[in-house]
């Protein structure tokens, strides 16, 4: 890993015991504070809210607070690693929740892997929390698992892994069109990649007005009727591929004015990229090691190229919208998260970018007022 | 209510939007920092965690935490008001973790008082915590749930309305029987109350020696081979009452050493208390309206009383015992509440005031050092 990230980061997290902390808003430093922040007076907070229910999203911390939930099965590239090893990474985002966005994000990871388990424990715990983020858990139960909470649930659910990629990806391709003066609805796009990101990409991209969209996985194009496919490809199938085209991703690629990658490292090769359209934008996500490097395609003659790393320009990143977007989902209490919302937000991101180039095509993290601007977009 | 707290703590709470909040421990000011707070970084630190779990302590914030987790079924005295109406009173002891013992605490109220429920939804988010904080979980429910998640995990599990009061009592206990020069065991005990906190401190007190208890409910004296007694009551019967006496409360109070209220208020008539032996002790925890006040009860010749309230001397607050108590077992890596740490942690707290009067056989929660001391007690 370049840098030495790795050790650094172990050394860092053992210094601080992880990344975290829970603080109290108001001192106690007498007997009577104690009499206001806890017994006797916290008894007529608890009693005005057992009467007037929604007076809990001002008299408690909820309706600030989201709970980033995870199973363990899918955490960054390393698999299904567990709920202990995945709480870094679940700790991670609650910090960036608070830096970016001033939300109060704590971190749940599960001793369960089993779907119904999983919504029955999210469920359980939701009147704790404003919103629910669903994180790192694996395709194809992460579909059954959000569906069913939105259905069930009156917060916001959002599995960031599909969705927090999917808005960001859209950000970038609304700006790299605009680069290489192309028009969303009539691009040609293909993905490399069926699983929870592609799937969210691919409809969040139907439903902005792209209309050609091919979905290759590692059987090659997926299209209505072929073998095997989960309901999730069969879902996919039935919006994409309308010509029920069958072949190799390279057979598919020829010609295609997008190619996205949400599956595994060097799966782009300079031969297949190679035939795109002139004009060409690639997103080549799979992280830490991209489906090509930005180099290799832009010697192979692609005109835009994205990655989901950290140290190239143009970084797909899940944190430039979630932070934002789960701010304005809890201050507007909206309670579903649409398509309507995800594509203010991905315009809302592009939009950051007055002027976009081939190496801007994306704004970073850092950037002021991007979270705010997310936040007002929802 | 005096002093208007409740006005003054909705005031307050409204004003703060509750009484917690996250904080991240290490700044993201740049992409350096963020690339070891979160991705690249992070992904070692998780693969670290799935080599060696036990890193987990060291390289998160989890062996720092508890969950303090209610299903809003017996909160305070006001009964089942659900779990929104809880949270609160969640959020307060989590401000009191912070602040008394340094323990990031997190409020986890629940939508479900199903007792299998409770448990596999406490059982399936342990993997986030160091400890578990039962709270608020109404009687015979709580014994059941707490019971069967100290079983089934490997990290502390306490129910605090029955230990934590029944630690605190013992505490005052042993400093009133100093002050009236009795000795423990000898004692005769009579309780009004078989809830969570009654069997509670019927067992703390047995396993510190003291002999001769009679419990009562709203049908008299509990004895071994009473009609209609619940799982918990029986086990109750086994080790108190030994000569099985049938009776009222006021049959079985007169001449007892000390009467123990953990039922309602008003409960202990001066008629009662005034039956009681020379040197009596009296502990009216009922909240916030006493078995009997102060005043009547040394109005009728009680030697020493204690409340649950903070407006007079000796109150038996739980979070005397609390904070420094999970401090100890986090600190120390404890598995299992057992009864010596109880009882160690009771003598801690009655060892902190050397010359013990009438007026002061319980600390206050601000007095320092105490909860260093019930830590280093465990």
């Amino acid at each position: 890993m370049s840098h030495n990230y790795g050790e650094r980061a172990i050394e860092l997290h053992r210094t601080h015991r992880g990344k975290i902390e829970m603080r109290a808003k108001v001192a106690i430093p007498d007997r009577e504070a104690l009499a206001l922040v806890y017994t006797p007076g916290v008894g007529a907070v608890s009693s005005r809210i057992a009467e007037h229910p929604e007076e809990a999203d001002v008299l408690t911390w909820r309706k600030n607070t989201v709970a980033v939930v995870s199973d363990g099965s899918a955490v960054l590239g390393l698999g299904n690693i567990g709920p202990a090893a995945a709480l870094p990474v679940m700790e991670g985002k609650c910090a960036i929740f608070k830096q970016f966005a001033g939300i109060d994000a704590v971190p749940i990871v599960l001793d369960t892997q089993d779907p119904d388990a999983v919504i029955a424990t999210v469920q359980a715990i939701a009147p704790s929390f404003g919103a629910i983020q669903l994180e790192d858990i694996s395709a194809p139960r992460c579909f059954q698992i959000e569906r069913t909470l939105q259905e069930r649930l009156s917060i916001p659910v959002m599995h960031d892994d599909q969705h927090g990629t999917a808005i960001v990806m859209l950000a970038g391709l609304l700006n790299a069109t605009k680069v290489v003066g192309k028009e969303l609805a009539s691009l040609r796009v293909v993905m490399s990649g069926a699983g929870a990101a592609g799937v969210a990409i691919a409809k969040l991209l139907h439903a902005v007005g792209v209309k050609e969209i091919i979905a290759c996985d590692r059987q090659g194009a997926i299209f209505t009727g072929r073998d095997g496919l989960n309901e999730e490809k069969r879902v996919l199938a039935s919006f994409t591929n309308p010509e029920k085209r069958t072949g190799t991703l390279a057979e598919m690629a020829r010609g295609a004015d997008v190619l996205i990658g949400v599956s595994g490292p060097g799966i782009f090769t300079k031969e297949i990229v190679s035939t795109l359209a002139s004009g060409s934008m690639v997103f080549a996500l799979a992280n830490p090691i991209p489906e090509i490097t930005p180099e290799e395609a832009k010697a192979a003659g692609v005109a835009v190229v994205a990655t989901g790393r950290s140290d190239y320009p143009n970084q797909v990143n899940n944190a430039l919208c979630y932070p934002g977007l789960f701010r304005g989902m809890l201050d507007k209490g909206v309670r579903q998260v649409d398509d309507a919302i995800k594509i203010r937000a991905a315009k809302a991101i592009a939009g950051f970018i007055p002027a976009p180039t081939a190496e801007r095509i994306i704004p970073t993290l850092f950037d002021e007022g991007l979270h705010e601007a997310v936040a007002n977009a929802v």
